[in-house]
């Protein structure tokens, strides 16, 4: 049984404001509440239905999580999901990681200004596959933290580090250190490039791209060949956000391993 | 100025039920409308604002298509979308194209059971980029004249073929014609596999993958590797569909330049 207060708290957590006055996110899903119990991440509370309670009850008492058991009429109020699943737990929001400035053997992904919550979310994801453990966004970007990207990301979260920063102050002071690639509508083309082991790669807005102020450090600009008909009326802009996200980290990784 | 039945008619087009019914669908924006008028579909009538009527005025009237001036509070009431746009069209359902027969030096894409609008469209918009004229949908996945679909493909809608049928039953007539690639959790790993520039690439369901009856077909399993840390305590499960035809369909692309 869940009370009024609890209802209104959670679904205060659907806001950026009251995430920050908390330091606290919700993560549903049975998966992706699991990955982040085995994570660095804290969870402090678990609201779930009685089937689920009785599955994962060891390991709420392992991890000295609390628990509410609630109905599926409660828990379809207190969701953010259109479809909820059978668990909703509660997230401490983690101090944030330092800014990293080695950049031996590892990629890292920059995004400038990424605006769409799902879009950011399939990113984390896909750094994960591809190994990338660290994303610097961005200050005024889509939060890390909002209720559609933690969802988006499919667990991913728990795995990959997302710092915010001013990129131009960062890139500033680690200049020289590492190459700093772009994604660009012109550039040379990504499969006649040779990528090394190690690197920024910077993604920009779904719809201006990398802003200037950014792209002025760039080292080397990359562009993803399109092979669409020439001949036709008309033709592609662009390729989506997280899409050429994609396409660039899985280049990296291929030639790594070449 | 619009009537209250033209409100009415074009809501009721956002339900697969009337677009059904009334074989047409709505597009809306800029781009996406002008990508319409320039392509093999059939726009019929045009809901718009002041400004982008006098921009268009001349397209309008060569295109033999009437429109319907509307304020911005009016545009809010027809849009399907959360930030409208100042142009919204009604478009004629073309008639459904003829399923290929013969597959030389073309890369078609098999879709099985996509349910998400935001992945199909996605997809469509990867097929434009990547050349790739016509896709396969199996029968009950999510409709490609759904308004999320329709705005999620940029404008590629216009240029990209998609032909609902019964997969299984059009594979059992094609067989032995062309290789057919699906993307698998394991499989061969899809960088050290020679991949042809022709062929079928099937890409299944968000949750269940490709079907039991579908994946008797398929020549070629083809994996994408993961680069993910497996010292960790969870790992990543998968890519998301939209990124994973992304992926393949630039290593096709990309082999083939080589």
């Amino acid at each position: 049984m869940i009370s009024i207060n609890q209802v209104k708290f959670i679904q205060s957590l659907k806001q950026k404001k009251f995430r920050e006055i908390h330091d606290q996110f919700i993560a549903e899903g049975s998966r992706l509440v699991l990955d982040l119990i085995s994570s660095r991440f804290v969870v402090k509370e678990v609201f779930a239905e009685q089937q689920w309670i009785s599955l994962n009850r060891a390991i709420l008492g392992a991890n000295n999580i609390s628990f509410t058991l609630v109905s599926e009429s409660e828990m379809s109020r207190i969701s953010a999901l259109s479809s909820p699943s059978p668990v909703l737990s509660i997230v401490t929001i983690p101090e944030a990681a330092e800014l990293p400035s080695s950049f031996q053997d590892e990629i890292i992904l920059m995004l400038d200004d990424i605006k769409d919550p799902g879009n950011l979310g399939t990113i984390v994801r896909i750094a994960d596959w591809f190994g990338i453990g660290t994303i610097i966004c961005s200050e005024n970007m889509v939060d890390l933290y909002n209720p559609k990207v933690v969802q988006a990301t499919m667990g991913s979260i728990a795995r990959v580090k997302a710092i915010y920063a001013n990129l131009g102050d960062f890139l500033q002071q680690i200049k020289g250190s590492t190459e700093v690639f772009g994604t660009f509508m012109s550039g040379e083309n990504i499969y006649s490039c040779n990528l090394p082991s190690s690197g920024i790669i910077v993604i920009g807005n779904e719809s201006n791209g990398i802003s200037k102020e950014v792209s002025e450090y760039v080292n080397t600009r990359l562009q993803i060949p399109s092979f669409a008909n020439n001949n036709a009326p008309s033709a592609p802009e662009s390729l989506n956000a997280a899409v050429a996200t994609a396409i660039v980290c899985a280049e990296f990784r291929r030639q790594g391993i070449q």
